[in-house]
């Protein structure tokens, strides 16, 4: 291991492809981080891929990069986005009968990808407990859209009174909102969930190796790539780092999110989920 | 192991005193247990002392026995009720220096209760977080009388913000609402803020020998009494028979609450929590 | 959820590959499962393509295959096996650089398989914890080929000593070797290291979804097929039912391994993990 | 919290009786901590009362004292210690029925101990499996005198054959065996068993209150004292002081041991474990 940090030019030049994560990397709660379009244009000129892994079930790849374009990244396009949500849309398309429906904890906003699938979704907030029959699977999609109290409870009242496969669509436990405060995520609220009715919930995201095969299949579509081509860039050792490595890629981490510099080595010490390199940030000086 | 249940005036007649737990118990979602009130009109007759052992923070101990007593059974005084709330109220009594405050989720009430040891108490949602140096510590009192998603976001912002002792006064994670549909309990919210910041709560409640304790003390206050002349009842595995067990009592397994009749055998086996006895219920027939 | 069992052959007949888990599936602790041969003819017969997963890193594919055909099923080479040491000989193959060594909990014979990578492997035994310059990873391969409670200590002190990337090649934490006896699986053993020292460690292995890529994979070599038309079958709910489940494939659940016909259904309601299809065996008749 | 260390002395003077960890704080891997005879010539002195609390059933507390009398400090008699391994004995006295056996990993001497509560100990090597009528509780005593892989799966094998009650007579993870070295303790292996069965296994050792109760009850019998008139000296914040502080005593967390003194700062604020003191070591200059 060394912690000599190496500047991010001279460590992408030598890879096929990149795997970035969103938050910490390429963005943080104030926006873009200062500079990273000059990484997208490097990226362009030299020919190589990248693509955007991120644990969030809360919008649509379209909406997603969205946010990219309105902020002058015009480069991130929707076939970029990979998302955790798009590992529950494709699992509930696969998996729920015709004209049965998901309940889902969520912002109707998050639902609206799920029905994209071709499924009905239902809120739990709407859901009559006396009438179930036709829901037939689960989803924690979002934080917010729904009454914590009621709706948590509802959940845990419904799962109790019919057996169903319940998915996690954003493993996450917390997300940033300014410089020093965090929220629960959804992940938390279906870990709670979870520990009190006794069952097992299917999670999807980070460092799970479904997200990076969906990654991976993609980039497939776009170039003739081996994993040792490509490179995940990351800021959380937890899921970006561990995730990569044991996908087989090289990986990066960045000093310019959730891992402060003045922490690294300690982290990485004291976790043993050791990167191939060590970065200030994402951003091509 | 046995599990041919007994008569439980076959075995309680054979004990110097009783702890009974609360709910299942003595009680259910629908008021008193039916013809609980002979317990304590035979165990009266027979000079057997009786205490209740309760996980609970949201209630004095006053408020609690006045329960029983609006329902005919004027038995069960203050002096009969042990609480994880009092040892919560016990800890801040000797550990927050004077002029301190307790910041707590939970309702006004069960803030009272902890402000007749002479403290202040503050709700999360009356928290200034630009102004917390009066704040020492933290109480999980409660999961009613705040907003789930504000303030339990709040709460784990002001947790990274001041390093302070957190306890949790209840450490079920559920509690039975209705014959089929149980709530989220105030230890389940403490669990999952624990998982998020990364730090070490203090809980009081059964399991936890410290209940056993502040039972056993009261009683030696009435009578002289060892604890193997002590049984304790209780309907769950997990919290009064593994407790009772661990602190040297004998113990009872009733089948009127958690734990139903037909997988009574099997959850024994699975769990390997050993009652003394097992009978249908604590009522003397 | 339907537990009323269907015959194995009018499941798998509607599908063009099957995922078999081997324990409790093919094979039990005497041997071949009774009449599992004729499974293997009907499949060849219907040109339905099979493959056996299996969280196994104690003998490489060619000797896994080796048994089935020393009992008679010549069907089963070293192409179709697919198992967790696999994973972990191409993960040191990509991140252990030339000239350096594996270290290794295990039998030889283990170990011997992560060598056709072309790496140096050294039983901790014959380690010296003064000169680990050259150890740049380590291994979990086998509960067999070593002193435990010697090699276990000292196991630690070598993680302890010096930062390296640790993989499990088995999760499982334990295995039958009667008909009612178990033995603790290596999984077990990585747990309680990777818990004293607090690092994380990287695991291979059913239920997670790399194990399911690389038998996709393989498949994708023989056939043009979908995930949709993948049947996974085996006994265990919390590996191979929710792997199966998780990576879009449709499940069996047999009755012939860990999953007794009695329990089964409670089983099911009680993990959330819903098969399928319940099925008495993989034995068509 | 003010890391600002305070000499032991002028901390420990403002009590009536201090209950000391031993490893880490007492003695370390060479022997006494140089100097802390000089610590019990100024309790007593002072007339201050003194205990020593340890995680420890290895050995009985004859032994535990002889070790610091061997050294020189004749002040530690038996009466003086309090350990993990009585609480045991305290508990198979009560719990075992005559004539039966407590089944046991360990030393013959860890057992030795158990047996002067007139109970019959029988080693897990000397177990016929097809013989266990009498057998009717377990101990988990000591990490040494058996072979690990043998009597380790033997105890699986006898706990799934029979359902009883096993204790944990110490819950310690590791122990230093070395400046740089540690041992897996017994505590890590009974972990792993549970694990595997499933079962709820009863575990005696700070932190949980009835180490802290044992020696308390102990202190009433020499001298008149409240809780708060006691000072718990220890050496690591998830064991001594946690459970000190909940047990309503005021807590010094010394740095000759476990801790670390430029890593004190960072593990109080991380673990939330805040100590009363903070002092260099436990000898009194």
């Amino acid at each position: 291991m060394n912690l000599k940090t190496k500047s991010f030019r001279s460590v992408v030049k030598n890879y096929k492809a990149v795997f970035f994560d969103a938050f910490g990397v390429l963005k943080n709660h104030k926006g873009l981080i200062p500079g990273i379009e000059k990484t997208f244009d490097y990226l362009d000129e030299k020919g190589i891929k990248y693509y955007l892994l991120t644990n969030d079930s809360s919008r649509s790849p379209e909406a997603l990069a969205r946010w990219y374009q309105d902020r002058g990244i015009m480069q991130v396009t929707t076939d970029k986005i990979l998302s955790s949500g798009m590992l529950a849309m494709e699992f509930f398309k696969a998996k729920v009968a015709n004209g049965n429906a998901v309940a889902y904890l969520g912002t109707e906003s998050s639902a609206h990808y799920i029905e994209t699938a071709g499924l009905l979704t239902v809120a739990v907030k709407n859901i009559d407990l006396d009438n179930i029959d036709h829901i037939e699977s689960f989803a924690f999609l979002d934080d917010e859209g729904f009454n914590w109290n009621e709706d948590i409870n509802k959940t845990i009242n419904l799962l109790r009174k019919k057996n169903m496969t319940v998915v996690v669509a954003n493993t996450d436990i917390n997300y940033p909102v300014s410089k020093n405060d965090i929220s629960v995520a959804v992940g938390s609220l279906a870990d709670m969930v979870e520990n009190i009715i006794g069952k097992n919930f299917i999670r999807f995201g980070k460092p799970d190796a479904q997200m990076f095969l969906l990654a991976f299949e993609r980039a497939l579509q776009d170039i003739n790539v081996k994993r040792s081509e490509i490179l995940m860039v990351g800021d959380t050792l937890y899921t970006d780092i561990i995730g990569g490595n044991k996908f087989g890629l090289d990986t990066v981490l960045v000093l310019s999110g959730n891992t402060l510099p003045d922490m690294a080595h300690i982290r990485i010490s004291s976790s043993g989920i050791i990167p191939t390199y060590v970065c200030e940030s994402a951003v091509v000086e």
